[in-house]
């Protein structure tokens, strides 16, 4: 049997809007990420199976675009597909379409599998075989996450990480990154109409009461944006686009 | 016809949990204070209902209590009932249960309703009487929130408001408060089993770009804390005690 796109369904909660009323980029990006855990937890190879074998799922790149934003109380749905297993990368995309059936934001994303004793990459070979009814032979809607060369800050902040940035793993929380990247634009930016593009690089994960440097570079449309953990190490880098 | 306490169903789901691989004590209050705005919106005095009057609900001051933290992918319900409408404050009610029906947490919260443009409180006495038939003749399930007298800081650090910290009046949103706060406290506090109650009290609201003082008074079980927003203004003030 073919397998099928996936589809979840959300309700744009009152937290999840900014003061125009519409669905913030990260709340967006969080039902994105959530619906990759909801699905692969539903199908058998979620973060719960695999710690179970001492193996995790870890977030390589992303990249999302959202055409517009949802006003408060919308209700849409997001479609998850894995497009590929390749040897290092597998491939999950999304699609967000609104009540009406209207796409609206898309989403691709690279993971990879690693050994949570070593934190080396594991060879996806096998998952490719053991769940290879899970693949949908369906492209990705959007160009694959960039990847993003040196950033040049012209403002950098501080972040100390905190217990409320942190996810399952002790690690700081994808969302949190993206947030702390985001707030160095002017809210005007942020709260803007206009369709936008968002890729983020994770090289590195970070921890519990590491002191983290956030850099923005300002572009005409947008900005890039580099993490640093201290020591010149990089471990996220990301670029937003406003058409 | 008598109301009756209405009913919400959730799930803790992967990004709501700490390393324990149980919910955080804000993921829970998160879902306590989406359940107040959602249940008020079904009901017709939801804030949107209010603001095309030109008024708003706003949270005075609420108390959590929770016995133990659910864990990840847990299904969950939360009661919600309104007990009374005073002149000033109205009281709504919570009731935290698991699968099984077993209670493991509550709150009790006291709204006031401002007017936007004054920003002063609003006499509720007509919203006791155009909704007197959605007031539950139940109790409040714990003791009403406490009052916080002066809070003595040992630990003090700033926080700036940025775009991800406010909600959609252009205010700090009630989570992120409490996040700061707890962030203060040490990681095996947090993630400990023990029952825990937080009583907050807000004062006044913080805006975009305001620089806070967020600052902690250590007990033996627990902490005060107190959040100013310059010049000896106190916003919020807070404590939490394990049991």
């Amino acid at each position: 049997m073919q397998a099928q796109k996936s589809l979840y369904s959300y309700r744009i909660e009152p937290q999840e809007v900014d003061f125009t009323l519409r669905a913030t980029i990260p709340a967006l990006g969080s039902a994105v990420l959530n619906t990759a855990g909801t699905d692969a937890h539903g199908k058998g190879f979620g973060v719960d199976a695999l710690n179970a074998d001492n193996h995790s799922w870890v977030l390589s790149r992303i990249a999302f675009e959202f055409d517009s934003r949802p006003a408060q109380y919308a209700d849409y749905t997001v479609a998850t597909w894995i497009s590929d297993y390749g040897r290092v990368l597998s491939t999950r995309n999304f699609v967000l379409s609104d009540a009406e059936g209207h796409e609206f934001g898309r989403a691709v994303s690279q993971w990879a599998m690693i050994d949570l004793a070593s934190r080396a990459a594991v060879d996806l070979s096998w998952v490719g075989d053991a769940h290879a009814d899970a693949i949908v032979d369906v492209p990705p809607p959007a160009a694959m996450p960039r990847k993003i060369r040196a950033v040049e800050p012209s403002v950098v902040c501080e972040h100390k990480v905190v217990y409320s940035d942190i996810d399952f793993n002790r690690h700081v929380n994808t969302m949190r990154y993206i947030e702390m990247m985001l707030d160095m634009l002017p809210v005007e930016r942020l709260t803007s109409e206009a369709p936008v593009r968002l890729d983020v690089h994770f090289l590195r994960e970070c921890r519990l009461g590491q002191t983290l440097t956030v850099g923005a570079e300002f572009r005409d449309e947008g900005a890039l944006f580099e993490i640093g953990s201290g020591e010149g190490a990089v471990a996220v880098r990301a670029a937003v686009e406003w058409k």
